[in-house]
């Protein structure tokens, strides 16, 4: 039985969460990256190149390493939110959530009734608890991703959706959206004002703000008031690592 | 057609060659990876996770971002050897070749008759020259592993085999087999005879001598004489990468 | 060819059919499985762990065997629905059809043209017959679920939707949505009642009712008027099996 | 960096492309197949066997080649088509659009904003340009199928929907809409008829006109006036060869 | 159970067996071929990309087909030959048997004792008779290859290896291997001398002559005494088949 | 880390061992059985379908559930069984070990120097404690297959090799040797007369005897002293459950 805190568990406490996201569909790789100190694993499911029975792997591969396990869906579609929690997810993060309809959708994909419409059959979830249904209502993070000037202006309906548990923002979304480029937005008083909006109204609504970020501006976000931080990505460091390396090994 | 100079070419002006090292079986980080400066990717198939087709699918990834793909073979052994080179790979290290039967068997796979045995049949590997025959006679490189007492005491007899293009020092083995840990052991007279006792005898045979390394001791390698230099590895980073990264969040 | 009777013709006989349910995505399993005295094969998308392509190769297995294989989809999708057809399955379960106009969906995914929108392709499930488009016509079984109150009230809508063939009770998620636990429910009035419901409507409209079940329940079930019943899951004898003869082994 | 004139460029000097269709999921036809002289490669999600992580591994085989990649979606589905652009592929043919609602939503899914809502991710198609995002705006070509009467019935909004660069016709499914078979219907002056209202149309409102086809038919497609025209499919020229071969080797 | 007529049962009244040859992993390809009219289907592990997985679904595809399934092995290696029969396989064609020796190793590893040393565990291949094992000893063909200078010297010995069912020629590792280029040799005395005498010493030993081939020189092996030839191959067959449709459809 | 007794520890004490076997390469599987009350799972690379790489995520779902993992290699191969130990096995079981050589060539594989010549790089296999190669030293149990009368004859020899922890009769392949059929054989004075030589030998040189079995032959193998008893298999249990349960559903 897995013992470890949920990410509901933490949050319940006002702890802050760090987490780490996986683009390379391989459990050797997901073992290597939940051995590290994070809160949270993330399997993307939507610019990752992962297929669904690569996920079932690299979800045992993260608990096995003593992670938590969740993963971004592809689209906010009811199939998928249920298999990628059946997989033994503690969460889903789900694109481009712009109206309450849309996050109650998310919500049906992640509760089983009568909360929303998960269809029942946790053949391998069930390794997360012994009664794995009371586990799930109490600990299946449901987590719509807030990235467009529609979800902004959405953005109260939204959050006072009933089983939202946080939301996350994809920065890069956000930015083309509000008519900016996607990277090196910091500062641009469009993009500061909008992430000190949706801090504010998650604060409002008792949702924990989460945003899609690095190492390096991890302290920045926090003194945003974001309390769930992906800080760092498998494809990222791992490219960043072999060029810094190159480069030594070249100029010495 | 490939353009690309091959590595024995590179050997051939007196170049350093520095290489990448995959542990992780997949095309994302091969094609990520062999984006960066390097002269080499080596795909591992002992140590690391690949099967076969994995290895065929992720030389193309190399090949497709400008890489120079080899790949490390699980054992001395005709038959995977041959494979690897018909997936396209410009050159196979072989490990633990210890006496020069054993290096002729390396050569004798990895060179048509009437210079070895190697069958005939390279529907992938022909992407690399439009004569792939002459080519594979001119560019594959045939590399064994030195890294135990036996292959030291029968250097000359290994680097005097027809065919021998460049060694690999495999510097933990080569540790344990002389009595010491797998790591740390530059600045030990017996490890750091060994090494020079290799490279010394490299250049008397015209072999080039080749080690696994990392970005870290790639100047000490330059200074023993080492020309085929491996200074990062996927697998290690990406985990030093994300911890580096946790680290750094959690502590600001 | 494959010349055994398909799934409607032992229906239109009024025979009873029994079946396996997949949810390992290998194929020596599922050939394994299909090779016992069975009426229907099922591998499961929707809670079972196999993607497409698993799909493709398991139903290989299973005809190679001698099965008749049908896939549960991960949800009302016509793209899925139309791939799993395309891999050569002789019907398909949809989850949570609630209403008439998701009945009509499922049918319009089954269906070529004038009577539904299956898009024309059966590479691979040509095998069935030497001329396809009128064999799936007269064979493929469109299958609906009916799991929860919605649907109990939605009925003789969705039974009177043309082209519905047969239907499949989820006695689990049929029970949560009843206000029940998901097993253990035999017995209790409102679930009795909804099931003795579902049978008496599938008479009146000339559907076959179905129902997920296993060995133990299945006299019940075919004395409450159930013609196409599963009675048995890859996974759930594999781990009963090997359970046993871990407490037999250790009890001796 | 991929020099090769993108399709969207060939078309806006008024030439004709020719592509081929892969319905094996595997890098080693992918890689054949891209060798030969086409302007695209088109990989079939909808009726071929391949999962997504087949489409990333035969993509970078396509490029590798130095063919064009492009997609076929399984369906009209947000989540997959930018998937399959994220893989890195030219273009996406999207089956079944039926009105221009459907036409807007495969742009949405094309498109970054403000022309439509693509998620920002592209890890693998950052490959095509060193400035992903303008390279995207100006290169990916979005490709609605015209297949079905309703299509039809709408063809001049679906053609009038801002970023449509190309259509194709599925001839299949088109006649089986049009109440005949799905093949064999040249000289039907329904069918003709049909296509010569496509290409009118398409001429009226910029479109290029694509279809569905083998080389047996090029001719005949190139007088109707479509100049995108896949004129060869790898699995039907595998089985034809090979069939071929053995009647020819058995009447000698 | 399989019906079919075995390799063996065939050469026994003295029939000329044709064959096709799979490089490309896939269980679509694999069907697709194995539906044409042809004596056996090899699927190649030694030139080809196919993994033992691979091979196990490919067998399925092949037996689904109506085919008979063969494989060469990577190497004559006793565990790789074992597990090909394990999968299904009525055969095993060994590269570069050379030696009385080499062959009888081939035989160990394909029969039984007291005839050899294969292990028993036939999973899979069980499929292919109620009793497995005397099917096995009546049915499985060991075919090692004749292809170089040193198999020839040996010739006698080899096929007096009791237990050698066949012999297949590798037409171009046997014409490097006598000084020439690896094809376009017929008509070159020392080449056609070699398989003169290759023919000439099976008709001896009362073992069938087998060679790798296409359609083209079919009636060239058969008039030179072959009768065990592979007339086509999936990736040469798919790859000409396409490059003639561009030709076509571009010229026309 | 992980904190179970290994299997030489267990045996250091006395304990009988118990185990089960996995055929079916698949995850989902894998971590079912592994949650079972089983001394150690064994995943089969002989007789079994698994590749290398589903090697790799079964090791790390049977350990996520808490098993033991242990693989049979294909064959007695210094480099794959290295290859077995670094995804983090237990232990390896080697087929047909006949000689003392052959034991000798199973230690050389399986330890460090200066006991042995595996190779270092225990990326996966480093979950199993903080000093490895320590860890390994202790823990990693080399087991060969007693199957042969030549290594009957042998015994002596092989069990007398330094570094046997303990042997593993393979029954089938022991009988087929000895004559017989390869089942039902207990009760032969021959077979009988095998096992007992091979128990008293094991107890003479402190050698653990080991055998593969089922649950209904557990207590005898008990009773004639074999102390690691594998007493099931995946998917013999899956076809016997299927079977069993489609006859008691008919016949009911």
């Amino acid at each position: 039985m897995i013992e470890r805190n949920t990410l509901r568990q933490m949050w319940s406490t006002g702890a802050e969460t760090l987490g780490a996201w996986l683009s390379v569909p391989s459990v050797v790789s997901a073992e290597a990256v939940a051995s590290c100190d994070l809160d949270y694993v993330c399997v993307d499911l939507q610019h990752g190149a992962a297929d669904y029975s690569d996920l079932v792997a690299m979800v045992q591969a993260i608990q096995l390493a003593g992670g938590i396990p969740i993963a971004r869906a592809p689209w906010n579609d009811h199939g998928i939110i249920g298999r990628i929690l059946d997989a033994g997810c503690h969460g889903v993060i789900v694109p481009m959530v712009n109206t309450a309809a849309q996050a109650q959708a998310v919500i049906a994909a992640c509760r089983y009734a009568p909360n929303g419409q998960r269809s029942w059959g946790p053949t391998l979830a069930a390794r997360n608890a012994d009664d794995y249904r009371t586990w799930a209502d109490q600990s299946i993070a449901a987590i719509p991703m807030i990235e467009t000037a529609e979800a902004l202006r959405n953005l109260d309906d939204i959050l006072a959706t009933p089983g939202i548990d946080a939301i996350y923002v994809g920065p890069a979304d956000l930015a083309i959206s509000l008519g900016l480029g996607p990277t090196g937005n910091d500062g641009t008083p469009i993009f500061d004002d909008a992430l000190h909006h949706i801090v504010d109204a998650c604060r409002r609504h008792g949702v924990v703000p989460g945003i899609h970020g690095s190492a390096s501006v991890a302290a920045l976000r926090r003194s945003q008031g974001f309390r769930m931080i992906t800080i760092a990505s498998d494809i990222v460091e791992m490219r960043a690592g072999i060029a810094r390396s190159a480069t030594q090994a070249r100029s010495q």
